[in-house]
């Protein structure tokens, strides 16, 4: 039968996002997950399977590196806790496997998590240790994440003729949603000169063109469709759920037909969610959208690969206010990775959880009004991986 | 439904373990995975998602920590691959959600691959690195595996007065078998004597009680129980496969109730998949096991522990010629990880693989007569989790 429409979410919970040296990891994945717990009403000793999205667990010990790190910490033993990694869509993977089983009909309650530990840990060295994996060439000074994302950048202002300013209507609409939001790492707007003057990181992004690094954590309860009125009458439902491998982990760049202007991996992973899930025209059926900028120009581009516009066309949406609160389809209502920070393994599962209050119209001064049907997408790997869901009211 | 009886294997391949120098570790995944599509009959194009099983990609240069190793390597893009990490199970983890991803309906035909460099890398490095992991006191010199599992070997030596010998018995056994498996890393046969002589590693653990450090990758395909007989009239049913975190990662070993002497992990991971496929007596129902011999005393454990015989009794099994092959009920007849090594993401798949030779009789000189329902168990994390798959003819 497949799982679209088969599959309800039942309750989501999240940690305040932010440098979170107060909390180790396993601190943030028991808050994550004994909120969402709560949030469904239902008992730990309840729930008959688990799966974890975490991207680098050696950045933090080894902890998050296998499901024990959720089993142990939430006193589910001996249940299956499966993890998973997919780079920066570790944690919406999670919740697509947890989908499948629960479609399956093997299991009737399970949990999603994801989480990981930014801050306080070797991250960027673990970062150069990724860079010099043998056998590909490109491996020279800038190839970090900005430096990627800014020939992404360079070369779209030259194909579609924009340039920082548009990027900087992103930045402000994000950091003004995460203004609203009191779980995202930045709760403070910026202006349009404020990102003007920001210091560059890679030529062009600047300071306000890039997400931070940030700790968190957010977890989800999933339930048969059929089932979930029978915890709540507040559930959501996934539509449709679709992850691409479009390409190996750096090949992205060195496909000769890549042009640098959009992701096949979004592109593929769209497709077959709204096939899943019967969308036919995103941008007039989707009614509130979360996804990956971590890098404004990433957004910008993820609106053409999404279908939410023609190629070369994202720039307006986020110039024209189309995506900002009270817009015809408002993005990144959270504040994106740009606001609430990209804790990786975290963010697939934060972004599910923010369309879900959406949906539910519980998202407080974030919400959009008559929100029915949502998207989340994650991009990973860079560029080499994405993950798109659809959720909807039942 | 479920998946118990759901879902086929319809093509395996399984590399020549070893010190694989002259191949890399996507060498190893392509020729894994080329051979289980050819043994299938099916065209990498039709495949539609895949699951990856490697516990360490931090060994070799990062390959293996995500999905985009198995879809560019095999090109597969742009279909969905799943990479999952649970210790020494990792590779039966991939099987498991790749089962449940085909009783879920939404995919017909997928592949699971496990795969682990293990040498020509700073793998002793990197389990000191393990081994630092923060917050846990018993880091101290020793506690390597051998070290642990030699305290399991010393405490069931006192509660159920064997020795040395009996250990010696299932190297010898493992050895023998091995020797008939074209594609063990070791294919000698080994004495009693040799056993004995042979030099401690830990402590009453000598060099032959020991599984070796060995590259290794295999893979499989699967199909819906209803759709195999379009591909084939040779393939195998998972009756049962379940997976079980039954404690913290190093908390098997502080747990005050645990007695050293059997694996909680083990006997959850077997009573869910006996459950699952309807097996109440093992030692009668099961013809043929591959179980996870990381250290001999291990596989006497094992034997308790998957309910092949009483507690205390386990010895007697390898003792008595019970688990040998031509006994009631061979065990490691590939020669286990003793003989074929551990390739730690592989070894879960492998022994997946050589139960389907079994139950579709071409196993070779391994053959077990009239095997008609097989087991497969890998351990893990160290004793933490288990996963255990009931495979047998349609």
């Amino acid at each position: 039968m497949g799982l679209a429409g088969q599959v309800a979410i039942i309750g989501t919970g999240t940690v305040k996002f932010g440098e979170n040296f107060h909390q180790s990891y396993t601190d943030m994945v028991y808050e994550a997950g004994t909120a969402a717990m709560a949030d469904a009403g239902v008992e730990p000793g309840r729930i008959q399977a688990g799966w974890l999205g975490t991207y680098e667990p050696l950045l933090y010990g080894y902890e998050g590196n296998a499901g024990t790190f959720v089993g142990d910490t939430l006193n589910l033993l001996p249940i299956p806790i499966t993890r998973v990694a997919a780079y920066c869509a570790s944690g919406m993977e999670a919740v697509r496997n947890a989908a499948l089983a629960v479609a399956s009909g093997e299991y009737d309650l399970v949990l999603a998590v994801g989480a990981e530990k930014m801050r306080e840990v070797p991250s960027r060295g673990s970062l150069v240790t990724q860079a010099v994996e043998r056998g590909h060439p490109v491996l020279c000074k800038g190839r970090t994440p900005p430096g990627m994302f800014a020939l992404l950048a360079t070369r779209y202002f030259k194909e579609y003729g924009i340039d920082e300013e548009a990027l900087g209507h992103v930045a402000v609409k994000n950091h003004f949603h995460g203004s609203l939001n009191p779980k995202a790492h930045f709760q403070k707007p910026i202006t349009l000169e404020q990102h003007a003057r920001a210091p560059k990181v890679a030529e062009p992004l600047g300071l306000y063109d890039c997400c931070p690094t940030t700790d968190g954590a957010a977890a989800c309860i999933l339930t048969r469709a059929d089932l979930a009125p029978r915890f709540t009458d507040r559930y959501v439902l996934i539509r449709g759920i679709a992850y691409s491998v479009a390409a190996g982990y750096w090949n992205t760049q060195f496909d000769p037909a890549w042009d640098f202007t959009s992701f096949r991996s979004t592109r593929e992973a769209a497709a077959a969610a709204y096939r899943m899930a019967g969308v036919r025209d995103p941008f007039k059926e989707i009614d509130v959208a979360e996804c990956h900028d971590c890098f404004t120009i990433t957004e910008i581009i993820n609106y053409e690969d999404l279908g939410l516009c023609r190629p070369g066309e994202g720039a307006k949406l986020a110039v024209g206010g189309v995506t900002r609160l009270g817009g015809d389809l408002p993005v990144n209502t959270s504040g994106g990775l740009k606001s609430c920070g990209h804790p990786v393994g975290a963010s697939g599962v934060r972004m599910i959880n923010n369309i879900v209050d959406q949906l539910l119209g519980r998202a407080g001064r974030m919400q959009v009004k008559d929100a029915r049907t949502g998207l989340a997408h994650t991009l990973g790997g860079p560029g080499a991986v994405a993950c798109v869901a659809v959720l909807s009211q039942p």
